[in-house]
């Protein structure tokens, strides 16, 4: 059974879930592998079976939520061709939402001695009833609930998101926006990522191109600590942090990477990473499921011109990309700003980073938008 | 020109150093080759003079400082036989301590525009000027100063410190114990940490065994967060936080993996990484540097013991250890506790973490502390 427990001394939730250990890793046998040599992809099309009932069916490039529902439908019932599918994960890292007890409430409560069992071996001193109540804060654990789905990018086997037109991805993206707002929407949840992980060395086990979504019924606490700051900021200065530093960014124009209508891509000052960036959209948004048709448009071009650029400047690149959007309920709108974090795996996180969360990035953001902007095509 | 950039948004300083690109990597070219196939390896005795002279030399297993430190002069100039050398690193982090400015202080403050001539392209707007003076927290940045070293472990060319003997591994800890000591008793110098990376995927770049450290002019914001919460345990417990958990640990044993006079080495309830764990002195002490003769050596019975388990466990598992010891001034001694951190790294980081700083771990710490313990020699 999966679970969530809390490290205190950190402050930071871990997942539990010895269930993942058995998912297949297309990587670990071989190494990475054409993808040509490849016989039996779970997610290519004709193999439907082999993934769980699909949440969502994107048949093909409409942005009208009726008649994509109805020809949704129709794919699911009849194989219709389909362009996006979302399935939930066959080895999920949270228990599905609808197991949800209502009286449920995942914080920071304390959850009392680990298990009975080992509490009647303490004996019955004072004193170790006393060390054994004092210690409640060390062992806290939970069920982690909420939903982790694949979003399935492509019926054709394809490897990477660039290599769909930019008609597709915008599709993709439109699927991360349906299934965000259906997951805010349910009572008791709390948060929701969007990523992908592509190639080996940025966690992929498969190589047919997509994306995951988790949600979540708690906040992680990393990412509440980020939220207290906008907010922060936001009564300090009367304005969103991501809007005032766009502002200043666009001034500066050193780490800007790529602009269009509505977005903004550039690598931030302090980044991680080597040639990490962001896309933010130019306007100020709290949530990315209010994303509009023609921003959905200019931002899948957004991703495949940027995304094109890393894959020609460093074509051995791994990278994560995470997709931002506001936690749910009890975020204040008006502080928080979604975006596109993009996140290459050139470098591998080590001793010194672990022992002090202080990393150590060998490429100046100045010099990753240079780079990256010289392979825009 | 090496430099920290503070980002405000997560509170977190990065350390940019470009002359770090430049490193050799024995990993990148051919993949992992065996070590002797390896010809030439600036760490192996007879080629001392492709490093940097040394700041301390091992000649053999010695506690006596006096005795060494006149063995070690001579094995400086005459070449004599070495144990451990302790050499600055050719790609320093960090700029050398030696460099220091008196007046310097690195803290959260505020640097000003990020430079002279974009400020003045600013234009002379009322508004801009506003802007910019609000702006000031979005580009702070300094320059890193302390020390980064590079603890050569043994003279012949192994790759593991598990194939060193106990003696020899104690030798290493006390080179560990003296530079640590070195640089806690510099001015201005706040905090050092000693890791090492074993294998490409925990980061290193030289099979030959040997681990690093860094000294830091500043104490990175989550070492200080960690230990706000040591001491906030210890304002409402009236106790050590981890000797808190120790206690509670050895009562319930499942999570135990090794335990001598000293030690005990266990998995922690919420480690981010399978098979994780720490080693732990059983009284408590703050500073690593004061170990004892009889600590150290039980330390490097336990680090070779605990490190072979994982290595016949998982035979291609890269690792990392982090030797935390307190921050340097300023620390409550009767809150902070020092460990050793072994991380291996056999799951890939990946989008879901980054975007939520909520680790997804399929190894439950007691499964880890049964398996490993079953290899225990």
């Amino acid at each position: 059974m999966n679970e969530t427990r809390y490290d205190w001394l950190s402050d930071r939730w871990v997942i539990f879930a010895p269930n993942r250990e058995d998912r297949p890793d297309q990587y670990r046998p071989l190494g990475p592998v054409s993808p040509n040599e490849l016989i039996e992809c779970p997610f290519c099309s004709g193999r439907e079976h082999e993934t769980p009932l699909p949440t969502l069916v994107l048949p093909e490039h409409d942005f009208d939520e009726t008649t994509t529902n109805r020809r949704a439908e129709s794919a699911r019932n009849n194989r219709q061709p389909w362009q996006v599918r979302v399935v939930p994960n066959k080895f999920p890292a949270v228990l599905r939402h609808e197991s949800f007890a209502d009286e449920r409430v995942h914080t920071h409560f304390y959850s009392g001695p680990e298990n009975a069992d080992s509490e009647t071996s303490f004996g019955n001193s004072r004193e170790r009833q006393l060390l054994t109540a004092q210690a409640k804060h060390l062992f806290q654990r939970n069920i982690p609930r909420g939903a982790h789905e694949v979003i399935i990018e492509s019926p054709i086997h394809v490897d990477s998101i660039t290599s769909l037109p930019a008609e597709h991805i915008a599709i993709i993206f439109e699927a991360y926006r349906r299934r965000l707002a259906h997951w805010r929407a349910q009572r008791d949840l709390k948060y929701a990522v969007v990523f992908k992980n592509y190639g080996a060395d940025a966690g992929a086990s498969l190589f047919h191109s997509h994306s995951q979504l988790i949600s979540l019924d708690f906040v992680p606490r990393d990412i509440e600590r980020i939220n207290q700051r906008l907010v922060l900021h936001h009564e300090q200065y009367g304005s969103c942090y991501i809007c005032q530093l766009m502002n200043e960014e666009e001034e500066r124009q050193e780490r800007i990477l790529y602009s269009s209508e509505y977005f903004v891509a550039l690598c931030p000052f302090a980044s991680r990473f080597p040639y990490s960036f962001s896309i933010v959209p130019r306007t100020h948004r709290s949530r990315y499921e209010e994303i509009s048709p023609a921003e959905l448009s200019d931002l899948a071009v957004a991703v495949k011109k940027t995304l094109n650029a890393l894959e020609s400047a460093r074509p051995s690149a791994a990278y994560n990309f995470v997709l931002q959007t506001s936690p749910f309920g009890g975020c204040l709108e008006a502080a928080h700003h979604w975006r596109l974090r993009v996140i290459p795996r050139l470098s591998k996180v080590a001793g010194f980073e672990w022992g002090s969360d202080c990393f150590i990035n060998t490429v100046t953001p100045e010099q990753a938008a240079t780079t990256l902007r010289s392979f825009l095509k």
